[in-house]
């Protein structure tokens, strides 16, 4: 079965992606480190909060003694381009089961002065050394078979413009939340999809901090357009996923003020409720 | 009616109570801060982590150009004792709408050096300059009339030990969230009450960072005793609340791995979602 064949060989692996290449860190010294913002994980023109939030996961990965995200929080303060930046991280505490780093993003103006673009506070551990007990009454949310999602690929473009990220994510969004492509937004603040990457590489914590922040914003099915800018986002990685697609759920309960917020789950395929995050974005009204 | 006449008479107010009193700080140097943290907000012999998070959040209102937490991300490193306490703030970035800042608590240790305890990364803004719009699915939650809920005063104590913080807040437990209280508890993670401050005073923006870290933890009715050590807390304040007691209302649906999330919502008197939050925190299984 050559095709078959042909298809495994390609399929990308944890630590050889695209995602992996993309949030590679050079370590200029310890606990600094360079990085080459990749234009691939753009929408529109923005680089993505989630893969930003990766690049800063990954740094502190390697800075502090623990290795996986338990809880990140991320302030965005101005908006990143493609291109040089810089990451410095600073160890807060050093524990036996946790660890707490802090780490923040810099690019460079038009004198070489770095910008600050997102600062973090993270504790990380190791997600391998928790114990298997699991008492939840959450539900995976229901998203009906991948084949009868709708990706970017499966129509004209939902939003205007063309947006490289697309090209590297497995979207697929439930149609009960697509109502806004087809000028018919629901009026209910939920987004819903089928989620991995388009070469093939399961998830891991790191893609996990990606997943929480890739589906359209909730705000276009409110019947908003345009830029939902994120302030705040924090991510709780509950569990290591398990290989295949994700299930990914976002929820908007309030808009006021000017602002919402966007309640992610994101579920592995073995139905385990992998991560949980909260953002607090600005709406124009 | 001269009963009346006194109550009205003492009846705190924003500015003069307690919480006020204990949350003050002493400006040492522009964005250092004294304070000596009250032991009236203990339970058993910890300090609350919403009364920290409120002393934290008042530095950054006095250190930033906004007055108003609209996002405070705390990650709790060591644990907390009524006493001296210092915090450092760093204004990370000042924007017209919005700033961002940075703030630590440290306490001394035996050989006077500083002991890092919290740490917080917060955006602040003008909650009163927001539009009034509000488009909200969320819903108010239902909880019996106050003179049918039950506070620590109706009964012999919930939990072994004083509890200092008991007599300053005004707290009436939901009594279908009270069965851990009778050795039944209901194995839904869910913790409602009436809250406000004994002294009368109204809530404000710092105020409510105390009322989402307040009630018992919804641990108890899910059937676990003893300690939930808060690893990280996030709290949005969506807008400046209404006088009179809030209906909070917490909810677990994920306990893994020894790590459970807490997700309060906090309502005012005129039916408004004012707060949201998050944490992560450990349970001993």
């Amino acid at each position: 079965m050559p095709e078959a064949a042909t298809a495994a060989a390609v399929r990308a692996t944890i630590g050889d992606s695209e995602f992996d290449r993309d949030t590679a860190l050079t370590r200029r010294e310890p606990g600094v480190y360079d990085i080459d913002l990749s234009a691939g994980w753009t929408i529109i023109s923005a680089v993505n909060g989630g893969y930003l939030l990766a690049v800063l996961g990954r740094a502190l990965a390697d800075a502090l003694p623990h290795a996986d995200p338990f809880t990140i929080s991320a302030h965005y303060l101005t908006a990143s381009q493609p291109g040089p930046a810089v990451v410095r991280t600073d160890v807060v505490r050093s524990g036996r089961s946790l660890s707490t780093g802090q780490a923040s993003l810099f690019q460079y103006d038009d004198e070489g002065r770095e910008v600050e673009r997102i600062r973090v506070l993270a504790s990380y551990g190791d997600l391998d050394s928790l114990p298997d007990d699991v008492r939840t009454t959450a539900e995976a949310p229901v998203i009906p078979p991948m084949d009868q999602c709708f990706g970017p690929e499966d129509g004209p473009a939902p939003v205007d413009g063309s947006s490289a990220i697309t090209d590297r994510l497995m979207l697929k969004l439930d149609p009960s939340t697509l109502g806004w492509a087809l000028g018919a937004p629901s009026g209910k603040g939920e987004m819903r999809a089928w989620f991995g990457l388009a070469d093939g590489r399961d998830h891991d914590p790191l893609s996990l901090l990606l997943a929480v922040d890739a589906l359209p914003p909730t705000a276009f099915e409110i019947g908003l357009s345009g830029w939902v800018p994120t302030v705040e986002l924090t991510v709780h990685v509950r569990s290591r996923p398990a290989p295949g697609p994700l299930r990914v759920s976002i929820t908007t309960r309030n808009l006021a003020g000017g602002f919402l917020e966007e309640d992610a789950e994101v579920w592995d395929g073995a139905g385990r409720l992998v991560a949980q995050s909260r953002q607090l974005a600005r709406v124009r009204l």
